[in-house]
């Protein structure tokens, strides 16, 4: 039978990204299948009024971003029983990092959050559509509700 | 245990599209789902090299080409063990028929083929993206290889 073998839940924090990944979890359990974790941070940029996005000079900025990221994958990853070795944070375009997280780890299923086209969702909503577009697997976009 | 209930297959009856059906077969057993199935035929229109697209006047035509694609629905759907109840035919717009589709018989999973983004198969691929935007339920994109 058809089944996955690695599963690789693309993660946001958002109550939203709470239930995608309890999805994730479930499938992984019906498949017998390893669950790993990935969460993008972005690049830390500073929209100047004069001079436009600006790379701030106080790259600690950036650094506690990580951390704090890195500590709240940590503690989210431990909700769904994920082991160290396979929680990954990255910094990034989402759409890229996932993708090539996902094959240099032999991920055959990407599960993302998808949003609809409209208002605010519509950045979500395309980087889904990405990863769709680029990955070497399958992509399960799990569909958020009232949106 | 999150699983899904009711499966639709957007069909193609292509190599690649046995396989898709091949795995929504297996998804729909692992998860004791409902498959239904449904293939789009596209309106017959033919390239005038003065006038561009027109509607051909032979009304017959489209009406040979739904027979001769229900009776590979009919072919198709026989060696995935769906009833001819669960068989959906429609013409028109791929994404749009497949979303209504969906939502009219409560589906909660689209499984639909993927392409990536070059040359013959960008127009499959843009099919899926489009389904993953507007459906209200889930979508499970499956890689076809060697693409």
């Amino acid at each position: 039978m058809d089944t996955y073998q690695h599963i690789l839940l693309a993660a946001d924090f958002s109550e939203h990204g709470r239930l995608v990944a309890q999805k994730a979890a479930s499938l992984a359990k019906l498949h017998q299948a390893r669950l790993s974790i990935i969460h993008i941070v972005d690049n830390l940029t500073i929209i100047d009024s004069t001079y436009g996005p600006v790379i701030p000079f106080e790259t600690d900025l950036n650094e506690q971003l990580i951390q704090a990221s890195q500590q709240r994958l940590k503690s989210f990853s431990e909700t769904l029983s994920i082991p160290e070795e396979r929680q990954f944070l990255e910094m990034g375009n989402a759409k890229l990092e996932i993708v090539a997280t996902a094959e240099e780890n032999q991920v055959d299923l990407i599960i993302v959050g998808s949003h609809g086209r409209h208002g605010f969702s519509a950045l979500l909503g395309s980087t889904a559509s990405g990863i769709l577009n680029h990955a070497q697997c399958d992509v399960l976009a799990v569909r958020l509700k009232g949106d």
